[in-house]
C-alpha cells in the first residue's frame, strides 16, 4: 500500500490553514485576481529558497530578512508587478506589504513573508493593496475555495491551476502537506517567476524542515529548466504549524525519511504541472538519463537536454532528431563516452501502455520507423531516455517544447 | 587614413589560392551545390579552432590530426551531413575524403583538412564524393566565382553569403586576407554548424598565425551567441601561403599587430553577418556592456543579455521590456551592483544618424517615450549599451532575435 495518498484541498488541506484572493487593481486592465493571502491560527516553523539571480526582486530581499527568524504566520503575495528594479520605494512597497498583512492579525511584520510577480521595473502601486487589505483579510476560508483564490491571484500567463495535496501518517497522527506554485523558474521567469508556497501541519523542526526543503527542492523545481532565464523573484516557501500534532520529526529517521517522501511527490507533480503549462507549450518533455558516472553527471546532462533550444523545437515538430539529444549532451560539461550511448523515445497513449523506440545504440544511428516515432512524439506527454555509459548515475529533468507561441507570449508582454 | 581596406574576391583574394564548388549528391533533393574545395598552390602555415562539444564530428577528428603538423595545402567541406555520431563508419568516410582531395594534386592526405556540416547520425553517401571528385578538382578557379561556388557548397540553413576580404601593407608589401562563413557556431548549430575558411598570402610563423587566430576568434566568433547550442562540427581554419612575400611576420611588434587588426576586423564582420542571418532573424542585435571589472566580467554580462530568449524574443516584439537585460545580466555569474546599472537601446536609421534612449539609470526605471523606443527596436539592427558600473572592463556581444521562423525552421529540420 502507498503511505503516500493524494487529497484535495490545496494549501488549506493541512489544518490551522486559512487563505484568500481578491482583484485590488494591480492587473489594472484585467479586473483579474492580483493580491493573495495565506495564514497560519498558530506560529509556524518556516524555510524558503530564493532566486540565485545576482538581481533580486524587494518583495525577495524583505522576505529573506523575516524568513532569517525562521517563523512565520503568513505570506501575502501580489501579481502583476514584480517590484524588481524599483530601487528605495521598492523596498518601502514591500516592507509596507508586511505590515499591512501583520496589522490584519496583530502580528510582528517579520511573521510575514512577502512575493511578488509580473512586470519588472514598474513601481508596485502600494495604495492599491492598503485600500485593498481589509477585503483581503475578510477573503480568508479554511477550504478548498479559499485556496483556489489566493492560487488564481498569484497567477500571470499560467493557463491551468497547478497545485496539489498529499497525506500521510506519522506514528498513529494523519499529517497533510498541500501546495500551490505559479510560472515555472526556468520556463518564463520573468514575467513568469516560480512562486510556491506549501503549507502543513506536521510538527517539525526548523532545521528538519529546511534541509527536507533544499534536498527535495534540488530534485524536482530546480530539475525544471527551459529558456534558461532565472527571475528575478523565484520564491519557494513551506510553513509548518504542528496542528498534526504528531511526535516532532528531528533529524534524521524514518518519520523524517517518510515526510520527505511526501514532500518530493508533491513538488514532482507541481514540476511537472509547470513543464505541462510553459509558455507555450503544447508538450511535457521528460529526460531521464540513467548509466553516467554519477547523480550530479546525470542531472547536468539531463538538463542540458531539456533546456536545448533545437530539441525543444524537435519535440514540438515531432521530429526524432536524437542528434541534437547527443549534441546537447556534449557541450553540457558533464563527462562521457559518446560511443556508449543509447538513446529512445517513449510516450503512454492516454490511459494506454508505453510504447518505446530505440533510435541510437552506442553514439550511432539504429534503424527506426519514422512513422512510429513521429507518433509517439506527437504525444502531449514525451519521455526522451539516455543511457550514457555504464555508471550508476542517474536523474530526471522536466522541460517543455519550444513553440510559435512562446515566441508570441514573450514578444509583447508588456503591451 | 585607415590601414585596413575592404577588398573583394573572398577566400581566392590573397595570391596563389584557388576555390571551386559542385553538387554531388549530398543534398540530394535539392540539387543544390554541396561539396567545396579551396586549393592553394604552395604549401601552407595554418592553424584552426575547433569545437568544444565532447561530441565531435569525424571530420573534426580527422581535421584535428592533419593540423596537428600545422602544414595544409586544402580543405574540402560537404554540406547536408555532419557525419557526426557516425562511428567508424565516418571516420574511415573523412579519412577517405581528405585522400581523394589529395590524390588530385599528389598531396599526402595530412595536408588536407575535412569539414561537414548537416544532419547528425546518417552515414556520409562516400560514394557520391568519390565520383564528383574529378569534378570538383576541374571547378577550382582563382577568382571571385570560384570563392562563391565554394561558399554556396558550405550553405545549408543559410539565407545570405557572408564573405568578406581585407588588405594591408607590411613593409612595403600587400598583403590579404579572406574569408567565407557559414551558419553560426551559436544561433543554429546542429544543423547549421558554423565552418569558417580563412586564407592569406601573408608569410607568418605558425605560432604567430595560432595566436593571432585564437585571440580574434575570442573577440569575434565567441562572442557571438544565441540559442545556446554548440555544434558538433565547428571550425575554422586559417592557411597562410608566403605569396605576399613580405618579411615574415613572428613574435610581437607593429607587423603582428596590423595583421591581428586586419584579420580581427574580418571576423567581425563574418561575424555580424552571422547574427544577422541566425535562424529565423530579422534583425542583428548589438549588446555593448562598459564599466565592467573587467573585460571577462563585461563579455559574460553582454553574452548573457545577446542569448537570452525572453530578450531576443522582446527585440523581435520591439518591446522596450529592459527589466529582461537587468534579469539576464543577473543570472550570469558575472559580479556587479545592479544599482549601478545604466540601460539605453540605440539604432540608426540606414543612412541616418544614431538615435539613442535611456530607459533605466541606476537600477531603476527612467521615464522615456514607449513610441520612440518602439520606432528604434523596430529596425533592423538595435544596439543594446550596458554601463554595469564604474570599472574599466568593455565587451562587445552578437546576437538577433528569436522569431516564429526560428521555431518553424527548426521544428521539422530533417523533413
Amino acid at each position: 500500500m502507498n503511505k503516500i495518498k493524494e487529497i484535495s484541498g490545496g494549501v488549506c488541506a493541512p489544518k490551522g490553514f486559512r487563505a484568500g484572493g481578491i482583484c485590488c487593481g494591480i492587473k489594472a486592465s484585467s479586473k483579474k485576481r492580483d493580491l493573495a493571502l495565506i495564514y497560519s491560527e498558530k506560529a509556524c516553523t518556516a524555510a524558503a529558497m530564493f532566486t540565485a539571480n545576482r538581481v533580486k526582486a524587494a518583495s525577495v530581499l524583505v522576505s529573506q530578512e523575516h524568513l532569517s527568524g525562521g517563523v512565520l504566520r503568513a505570506v501575502i503575495a501580489n501579481s502583476g508587478n514584480a517590484n524588481a528594479c524599483t530601487g528605495e520605494a521598492g523596498l518601502t512597497a514591500a516592507r509596507r506589504m508586511a505590515e499591512l498583512a501583520a496589522d490584519l492579525f496583530a502580528l510582528s511584520p517579520a511573521q510575514v513573508a512577502v512575493a511578488s510577480t509580473g512586470v519588472i521595473g514598474v513601481p508596485l502601486p502600494i495604495a492599491a493593496v492598503e485600500h485593498s487589505i481589509e477585503a483581503l483579510g475578510n477573503s480568508l476560508r479554511g477550504d478548498e475555495a479559499g485556496h483556489t483564490a489566493a492560487l488564481e491571484a498569484i497567477m500571470t500567463t499560467d493557463i491551468r491551476k497547478k497545485d496539489g495535496a498529499v497525506e500521510i501518517e506519522i506514528a498513529g497522527k494523519i499529517v497533510h502537506i498541500g501546495g500551490m506554485v505559479k510560472g515555472s523558474g526556468m520556463i518564463h521567469p520573468n514575467m513568469a517567476t516560480m512562486l510556491c508556497f506549501i503549507t502543513t501541519d506536521a510538527a517539525i523542526s526548523r532545521e528538519a524542515l529546511d534541509s527536507c526543503l533544499r534536498r527535495v527542492v534540488a530534485r524536482s523545481f530546480n530539475r525544471l529548466t527551459v529558456d534558461g532565464d532565472t527571475s528575478t523573484n523565484d520564491t519557494v516557501i513551506i510553513m509548518a504549524n504542528g496542528e498534526a500534532a504528531n511526535a516532532p520529526i528531528a533529524a534524521a529517521g524514518a518519520d523524517r525519511e517518510l515526510f520527505e517522501q511526501a514532500l518530493e511527490s508533491l513538488c514532482v507533480k507541481l514540476t511537472r504541472a509547470m513543464a505541462r503549462d510553459g509558455e507555450g507549450a503544447t508538450k511535457l518533455v521528460t529526460v531521464t538519463v540513467s548509466g553516467a558516472q554519477d547523480e550530479k553527471s546525470a542531472e547536468t546532462l539531463a538538463k542540458s537536454v531539456a533546456s536545448s533550444s533545437l530539441v525543444k523545437a524537435a519535440c514540438f515538430g515531432a521530429d526524432a532528431n536524437w542528434g541534437r539529444i547527443l549534441c546537447a549532451m556534449g557541450y553540457s560539461g558533464a563527462e562521457f563516452n559518446p560511443s556508449e550511448v543509447d538513446v529512445s523515445f517513449a510516450s503512454a497513449e492516454t490511459g494506454g501502455s508505453c510504447e518505446e523506440i530505440a533510435v541510437c545504440r552506442g553514439g550511432a544511428s539504429l534503424p527506426f520507423s519514422e512513422g512510429d516515432a513521429k507518433r509517439i512524439l506527437s504525444r502531449e506527454e514525451i519521455d526522451i531516455r539516455v543511457k550514457a555509459g555504464n555508471g550508476s548515475g542517474s536523474a530526471t529533468a522536466w522541460g517543455c517544447d519550444l513553440t510559435y507561441d512562446y515566441v508570441k507570449i514573450n514578444g509583447d508582454y508588456r503591451s
